[in-house]
């Protein structure tokens, strides 16, 4: 069975190696069926975390996916902004995702009532538009203001207190709205702390992706 | 890579090997990862079709579940209507999950404007919880009643009639509410007469129970 080449579009500048590919890497251990390519976008080093950065990476974002997509199966913008995604999909002949949609649409698999931990003022509109009113929650860990805040001590900390007030709120699901959540290995730090199942944003991207591609590859078209 | 073998349980009651065994061919041929077995239970020629087909199939799904699951790494009941799957998943040890809500969750993966095709005289209960306001409308087919009615000739025509009808409502996206129509091989028909894509349940009902099986070996917990 070959394997599925999936880019990996991270939205935060960084030339440390293991950072970078910290995405990738969690994508190949969860589903063995695929393998990955990582790359990022310039000059954003604290990532995406409110409309002006979101505003300034779609550009960089559509201008790299278009040299990428030759060499790719499906590509991932691993953001749960879904920053660029739905331009792409006019763009690209290859299909494409962010996090966001992925992630609200699987948690609802897993239960109805769910609760978002991100890191934006308030949930993405993605979310808000999937889950419509079983959406029971959002929640901002304290003193996070981006992707880096949330892999401080502190951070995890307020990552816990967050997931708690969900449980408490009756949410039976939890589902990221940011990836750095992954990167912080969060789900399985909330395991510990929570009673109710915790959905991981790139888990999440990567399932939806290798249906997207499967989906394709049996039914044909590029309505995706 | 090992492939998960997954119980495909069909509520549909036939001694023919070619109709018992449609669905996990279709699931073998969507997903290379899995590998699956089929049991139907007894007494029920015509599957079901409305709540007392669906109350009487209950205790023969759980029966048959629970002497399977030992040898499954996951049971899909694979009925859109989800019958015992919440009962199930209080009773057995593996992942389990029914094509109705996998099939509403994946739809809004693709577009967020839903319209379902099914059976019933209304939409499943579980597509109603899980799309919410996002649903657009509910078709059933003329003078379909049952699972076997989608394979004629006629039920084949108010199939395409159902998907336009739902395509000029404004559907950004079809979701299946019966698996009888991935027996029909309706989404390969309506790609020549509707341009929205077309969500197949046994192709949702397949994609998520691979999440379930993954997420379970990462993310460790039985609460799913």
């Amino acid at each position: 069975m070959d394997k599925l080449k999936l880019g990996v579009l991270r939205v935060l500048t960084t030339d440390d190696e293991n950072i970078l590919n910290i995405h990738g890497e969690l994508l190949e251990k969860y589903f063995p069926e695929v393998k990955t390519e990582t790359k990022c976008i310039p000059d954003q080093p604290n990532g995406i975390y409110d409309d002006e950065s979101h505003k300034i990476a779609v550009p960089k974002i559509i201008s790299l996916a278009k040299r990428w997509q030759e060499s790719l199966d499906g590509l991932i913008i691993s953001c749960a902004g879904d920053p660029a995604v739905e331009k792409l999909k006019g763009i690209l002949s290859i299909p494409v995702t962010g996090a966001g949609t992925p992630t609200a649409a699987y948690s609802l698999n897993i239960g109805k009532k769910v609760g978002i931990i991100g890191i934006g003022k308030k949930a993405p509109q993605s979310y808000i538009e999937v889950l419509g009113n079983n959406l029971i929650g959002y929640e901002k860990p304290h003193n996070v203001k981006n992707t880096n805040d949330l892999q401080t001590k502190e951070g995890k900390k307020e990552i816990i207190r967050s997931a708690q007030k969900l449980e408490e709120k009756g949410g039976q699901v939890i589902a990221f709205a940011c990836t750095g959540l992954s990167t912080a290995k969060a789900s399985l730090l909330l395991k510990e702390h929570v009673s109710i199942p915790v959905i991981d944003a790139v888990f999440a991207e990567g399932l939806m992706m290798i249906g997207m591609c499967r989906y394709r590859k049996v039914f044909g078209g590029d309505n995706l």
